[in-house]
């Protein structure tokens, strides 16, 4: 079965105006009125390969095309409909056009899979609108309870439950469904890095996702006037920072080649050119493909940052601690072998991204597919990925569907 | 002759209340209504001692004791009367209020001084309403165009040349004067730093004020994803910054325990926990009493920060260079002398902090009082001053008039 490339470019552009900014960007962020219009739109496309259209408490979104065993456990596919409030047209967007260019091949040719097939859009991957990300995956894979999902509320003070029923009031034909337990979860995904682009090769079969733990520091120093306080005797919050920032990078930043260490965001209070700054928030971002390496690495940061914030006081807050994951080999090797039939250039590559498919992993076999974004840009107006990668995702995903729906 | 210390005390407790909070702070910015109540009080207080008003161009009040001969140079004393948005009730006041009271003791006594003795409120002293401050004495130095000033506009978008024309509305019966050359300052204000309360003496003769550099600096790296982007390669510009931090201050801060060096400010882009900073927007403070020191310093900064930045690109661009002054020997003699005969404890301090004595001293012999204040703690509603001190700072301005009155 082949994959129809003109038509998945086209729904993937048509999909990219749904939030677009005329330059080319996209703004369809979770439960918007932008994401009404995709659910719109993709109802359209389901309802033309006879797809039966569902969704669940979380808001996500099932297409499935019915296979002659219901009760058998259901194949599943996608990714995201929703966006950074600045993002391009490929993110999350190509799982799911992909996985729903597979299925309707499937339905055109008439093919009746052993077990159903569904397409799935998760609620708020992104957790742009509100946090944390990856809501209805986590909904889904029963680690995050609906209650706190529908408590979450964005920066207008609007409750993520409100916009879920919202949503759900505005399809009122589209049947619930409980969670279920997938036979296999796929996701094509975009890289959002540059190793594929760099290396000319459109197919990443991806070994599991880098853990990550990401950790809030605050320095408390003491607040005083630039021009009379003396320089022996100040508590510095902006230099008890630099210090613990220089010494963290060199001691953490370069242990091995596959760690990743950033300080992103800094707040300094109250940050008045002619004030010795009384306190410094600031974030660590801290990855690493191997779960010992990042503990060792999490376990410094606090011992680190004491030594050198001194005088000043510092705290340090863990937000997100997620172990790395390892994919399903035996669905690793499913597309290793769709892709040696097809031809296609691949290569084994971690993501340093987070995905839905971190929480599917835990309930189901699970793995990704990767396709080239151009220069590794994501979450921007210019990402960007080539047509006849688009085109190899979604046949590699249709082949492994295929040959996961006969068994 | 003997200053009035309750009435002096007394008035300054009822200024504070203009403006005032509750709990004690003062917020009565440059030309707003609260500034326009303070002149009508200050107004019933220069009839009460038969003091002439006028005002100028921009919006500096004038309260004159006529001299014999009113063609010979005024002696002016005064500060301002606005504040910060979260100021207290000495900053500024202070001076005005000493210099009323030493006025209106000649007045009441009879004195006809030889010539005119002027009480000056200087218009923005603080600049926290509209930037930069000290616009007032900077137009009457002669170093800041009217039009300038007229053109600077409030956070509101309120041009300061509408709130002076507002402000002289209020009060049609000013006469206007133009700027003129007086036969000397005379400046008394807070400290605004430690020394002099934690020696426990009354007065500092300001020796003058500290010469200060600003510059923003500005540092360009690449942005990227926190999670792919490899450790060797990236432009981190948070990590450059923090270097450049780390260096500046080592290098900078602690040459001789006179300097002072900060960094208050400091802007990241776009400041998002998983995105490596492309940009850092930073400023640096630097204040010596030396202009030789201050220079040097300030001469390193641009090589420091290239060499520390680097693969970082780095721009530093000054804001403010104000050498240090050194008030007029023998004005601050005669203060010296007033002090000694009044038994005061006294001792020469420099001062960190800018005041309007800093443009007079363009265009006249010039000196300033200092009074300790509580902690060393000013621009802030725990601004508080003794009594004792307060009365004897304003004695001693009395009795320096009186000398340079009679001369």
């Amino acid at each position: 079965m082949q994959i129809d490339r003109d038509r998945l470019w086209a729904r993937l552009m048509r999909l990219g105006e749904i939030g677009g900014y005329p330059e080319g960007g996209v703004d369809r962020q979770a439960l918007s009125d932008e994401e009404h219009e995709a659910w719109r739109q993709m109802l359209l496309w389901a309802d033309a390969a006879g797809l039966v259209p569902e969704t669940d408490a979380a808001a996500n979104l099932f297409l499935t095309l019915p296979g002659q065993d219901r009760s058998l456990p259901p194949l599943l596919a996608g990714s995201h409909l929703d966006s950074q409030p600045t993002g391009g047209r490929f993110d999350g967007a190509y799982g799911v056009m992909a996985a729903l260019e597979a299925v309707s091949v499937m339905a055109e040719q008439g093919f009746r899979p052993a077990r159903d097939v569904t397409v799935v859009s998760w609620m708020n991957e992104e957790g742009s609108r509100f946090a944390p990300g990856m809501m209805g995956s986590e909904y889904f894979a029963g680690t995050r309870r609906i209650a706190v999902i529908r408590a979450a509320r964005d920066a207008e003070g609007i409750a993520c439950g409100d916009e879920i029923d919202r949503l759900q009031a505005a399809f009122p034909a589209l049947r619930q469904r409980r969670p279920f337990r997938p036979a296999a979860y796929l996701e094509p995904h975009i890289e959002q890095g540059p190793e594929l682009d760099k290396a000319g090769v459109p197919i990443g079969i991806v070994t599991g996702i880098q853990g990550k733990v990401t950790c809030e520091v605050t320095i408390s120093g003491a607040r005083g006037h630039a021009g009379t306080e003396p320089m022996r005797g100040r508590r510095d919050a902006v230099i008890a920072f630099a210090r613990a920032a220089v010494a963290l990078e060199e001691r953490i930043g370069y242990r091995d080649p596959e760690i990743r260490f950033t300080i992103g965001r800094v707040e300094v209070t109250p940050n008045a050119p002619s004030v010795i700054a009384g306190e410094v928030r600031f974030r660590i971002d801290l990855r690493h493909p191997s779960n010992a390496v990042l503990e060792a690495a999490a376990g410094e940061i606090a011992g680190i940052v004491a030594a050198e914030a001194a005088p000043c006081a510092a705290q340090v807050r863990v937000l997100v601690h997620a172990p790395s994951n390892e994919f399903h080999p035996a669905l690793r090797a499913r597309i290793a072998d769709a892709v040696l039939r097809r031809g296609y250039a691949a290569r084994p590559i971690a993501s340093a991204a987070g995905h839905d498919a971190r929480h599917l992993a835990g309930i189901c076999p699970t793995a990704m597919i990767f396709i080239p974004c151009r220069d590794g840009i994501s979450h921007d107006p210019a990402e960007s990925a080539e047509e006849a990668d688009v085109a190899a995702g979604a046949q590699v995903l249709l082949d492994v569907l295929n040959s996961l729906a006969e068994g």
